[in-house]
């Protein structure tokens, strides 16, 4: 398969969520591109193409069947193939992502949470001791770990991200708000929460004028 | 000022946070399209564009002065205009949130927390008691809460966002991952951390194949 976009990626997440919420234990559960469409507030074509491009087909007079549906993006996405996942940076966002248990239906399984601090080290977190920054390419390469979680203040986001790099770490899931510069190869999703904030700032400001 | 879309208030936040970061004490201290360009991997042309559009002009031999970027970007996207924010939902994520005080500089202000369960009422989260669901019309109307943070689980959003936008809140940040349906005039914004998740199993996919 070709790469997806990123636009596509985010429409299928959508898709995702919706049929796995409404999806009953039932195995012949159903549903059709114009219910997925309104909830995500899509048209009907366009969540048909989308699937189509993924290899689901419907069915007549029944439309989608649901566990095909969720099966299909979990295979274009890869959430079968797990991947291990180390956090770094054990301030509060840290803690909360290593106390949070809903990676793991992604394909995603953290199992490592460390902290330069070294006052931090061998506290638990949720089910995670924390680890001192220097044992960080010992356990990358021990653990196999391809994700790091980096959310650490942004004065040591880079230095960090090339420790990482350096240990063999192929994603990087960005929390810090600053950009990053990595080798090709070498994937980066910046999280920018406070783009959601700014968004709601500016709709309170129009609405307000 | 006509209204920003969406894409280009993304960009804006990017090129704040850049520009913030790197801004020293001194008033005089300056920035070029082509610096904030490269960091955030955007065409030199794109950002004088976007600068321009909110009022920000370059000097020759100069740039811009940081001061007057950040301060364009503040007023633009309305950060010095406060508004409050309730959180609804005292599990892991919504007591991560109530214990950051990172969103004052983004003009959002947290004051209440609330939790339907009766065995949570009366915690302390940081700064917050967790109060009952039950107040939360008297309390959005004595302290004027204008944005709820909604951190519930997806089975019990819309049912949640509904009395809150009945207590008057115009605004809603939606970490359930489902949809809502609301009135118009009220601002949804839908953080997705799962797509990040999702693109990152995506690219280690596409990296082993």
């Amino acid at each position: 398969m070709k790469q997806l976009k990123h636009v596509l990626l985010e429409r299928l997440m959508h898709y995702y969520h919706f049929v796995v919420e409404r999806q009953d234990a039932a195995d012949g559960a159903t549903v059709t591109s114009t219910q997925i469409a309104k909830l995500v507030h899509m048209d009907a074509t366009l969540v048909r193409k989308d699937l189509a491009a993924i290899g689901v087909r419907g069915y007549p007079h029944v439309g989608f069947r649901s566990h095909e549906v969720v099966q299909a993006i979990r295979d274009a996405l890869g959430f079968d193939e797990p991947h291990r996942a180390a956090i770094i940076g054990a301030g509060r966002l840290g803690q909360a992502i290593a106390s949070y248990h809903g990676f793991t239906p992604y394909g995603v399984d953290i199992v490592a949470l460390f902290d330069i601090a070294p006052q931090k080290t061998g506290l638990i977190v949720g089910r995670h001791e924390i680890l001192p920054l220097a044992s960080l390419a010992r356990v990358v390469a021990e653990q196999n770990v391809s994700i790091v979680i980096l959310t650490v203040p942004a004065s040591a986001a880079q230095e960090v991200a090339d420790r990482a790099v350096a240990a063999g770490v192929r994603a990087i899931w960005n929390f810090a708000t600053t950009g990053l510069v990595v080798p090709d190869g070498v994937f980066v999703h910046h999280e920018r929460i406070s783009v959601g904030l700014a968004e709601l700032s500016y709709h309170l400001k129009q609405d307000a004028s």
